[in-house]
């Protein structure tokens, strides 16, 4: 299944990608005057491969919620608890992500992927339990790679299916008290940048808690190993684009692409090594978009860390996603920078669920329905600037 | 009609702004992880006087137009004829202004108020025309001070009247060739900047046309002696802000307050100096929803400019002030940090209209429908961090 998808990705197509651009400066505007919107709308028309692209709704956000075997060496305040107590604020409607998805018409949809916990039955709730939580990332891997597959084909179901219900946007969220250390984690291991560069404040912690979760992060990494290729810069998605480009195609769909294929099997265990279940999850749910070639707002922090795994199985998922926004996190950034996604709304939000994204899309489909409804210079009658 | 208006704006409560602080502290989520959408709902709050403050929807918004006297000394390539053609395209709902309210559900009014050119009758117009364009600004008066309040009157009436019909916000919109150099002129006098420093390129404009811009500003100040008061930081805010306040009370409400007079008198002068009449129109507009404790979404530099004016005459006026978005004018952020505002939305946008503004809509709307629907700790039953 996870083959299937991956060989379904195509990259963004350079025609539509030129021809939207000609058409964003024919429009009734200065060129230029919509900065960073037009380029959205240029990408998501390459992606989409017609140009004006299709508008980017209704939207759907997924919540991936999971626990983490790493709570338990003190890294965050809140309780792990919380988690299965927040899931049960997102099925009664009162969390902020459900305020926020009310705002834009945005469907949720909750999907347990990890929780240390069972939970009830709800319309709502998808139930796609890997474990109880993963095992301590500190301690060794914080799962297996056949439970990181798993997570990623619960992600690629779910995305599937909300597009067959009508999704024509997937809003990416999360939940899971501690997961800021495993994104830390992911974020240091595919950008190669240092635990210390990439672990943040989570949604806030002191000082000596700060530097132990950034001790927790170098030791996964030492444990798992992961510490070896650092000089090479990590994992990192350029070098699979690299590889990828150089066999003309997307990482799957060749047969004989040992190199990508083996960067592939990498990234899993990586993956499996330090992530969570909901990154895993996220990670199948962006792959899921970009096969459809519905486009996916990034949230936060743990987006960032998924899109990170996303892009080293199959970097022309890249071109399907928007940054909705960008985090706190010194993390976030790092990931962002990595992906060469520029973030949409810059509030300093440091909340998760989505939110970040989903204050984005209303952003989205302004910059699309530009496309769609706006006049040009020759059907307006205005007369254009002389060049 | 205008001493009344500034007789009924109040500041921001601030046993309200205490009480909002606190409830945003009870919701299911972490102290401050909204960020900068914390402080707009709480700021909202205290502007309405309520906790939560009302929903800021539906929007109006106002495009208020005018031509420019100053164009005549090339500071724009855009030719003067622009400006009605676009309101012919506002009018055919062909305008990024109209696809971005579309998006939002907000309605559009235009507002004539010194086009040079005779506009058809239609439903969306609004015809307060003062002249057929502003005076060169830099050859003496843009207008007389008559015309300057006739413009206020107007935006103040505009505001009134969508405030009747129903709008629970209002978003400023502009369109006049060459106004960003009035809007330059404008917040050089009320910040006390350099025109080096607040003068840009507009809507696009090559190096020669932006050194000759600067001079026309720079001229628009000495022709019409604005450069006086420059060592004392101008017609500051702040200045009126410490003269209201050391009165106990806001610009017009007391009947002794000669210093405070004066600088209105004064405010008025540069506003008719080197203003244009869209920048008094939209000043009035800021009045008018102020003095109805309905928020308004300040767009781009124009509005900016305006939003200085509006603040001298009386600051309380910014307490019901959001600034929409950042532009790429040098000047807007000069404005911004002197009124103290912190835009929401920073995409380089440049391009006028309404449109940054209109972006930030949504922002506003989902940061108070968390205060309106997000459960508390207690009520969600969610275990709070220990502090």
């Amino acid at each position: 299944m996870l083959a299937e998808t991956l060989a379904a990705i195509h990259s963004a197509d350079p025609v539509v990608l030129a021809d939207a651009r000609a058409y964003q400066d024919r429009l009734t505007k200065p060129r230029g005057s919509l900065g960073a919107l037009e380029e959205v709308a240029v990408r998501l028309a390459g992606a989409a491969g017609v140009t004006p692209p299709p508008m980017p709704a209704p939207a759907a956000l997924a919540i991936f919620a999971a626990d983490h075997g790493v709570h338990a060496r003190g890294v965050s305040p809140w309780p792990q608890e919380v988690t299965v107590q927040m899931v049960a604020n997102f099925l009664a409607g009162g969390a902020v992500a459900n305020a926020f998805a009310a705002q834009i018409g945005a469907s949720v949809t909750v999907v347990d992927v990890g929780v240390a916990a069972d939970l009830p039955d709800d319309p709502r709730l998808i139930k796609r339990k890997i474990a109880y939580g993963t095992a301590d990332l500190s301690q060794g891997p914080a799962m297996t790679v056949d439970q990181a597959v798993q997570a990623l084909e619960a992600g690629l179901t779910v995305a599937r299916d909300l597009v067959a219900a009508g999704a024509r946007c997937l809003i990416t969220g999360d939940m899971g008290i501690a997961n800021t250390t495993a994104s830390a984690a992911l974020i240091s291991v595919f950008t190669g940048r240092d635990p210390a560069e990439v672990t943040g404040l989570g949604t806030g912690i002191d000082e000596e808690t700060h530097a132990r979760k950034i001790d927790v992060v170098r030791e996964a990494l030492l444990v798992n190993q992961l510490l070896a290729d650092r000089s090479s810069g990590g994992l990192t998605a350029p070098a699979v684009a690299a590889l990828a480009a150089s066999e003309g195609s997307s990482l799957a769909a060749g047969a004989g692409q040992v190199g990508v294929r083996s960067q592939a099997t990498e990234a899993l265990r990586a993956l499996a090594a330090v992530g969570g279940f909901e990154h895993a999850a996220i990670a199948g749910f962006i792959l899921g978009g970009a096969a459809a070639r519905v486009p996916v707002i990034l949230d936060g922090v743990i987006a960032g860390a998924a899109a990170l795994v996303a892009a080293a199985l199959d970097p022309a998922a890249v071109d399907h996603c928007v940054a909705g926004h960008r985090s706190a996190e010194p993390g976030h950034s790092a990931a962002l920078g990595h992906l060469g996604l520029r973030p949409l709304v810059d509030l300093e939000l440091r909340l998760g669920e989505g939110t970040g994204a989903l204050l984005a899309h209303p952003l989205i489909c302004s910059a699309v329905r530009v496309m769609h409804e706006v006049a040009t210079f020759d059907s307006a009658g205005v007369t254009e600037k002389p060049v």
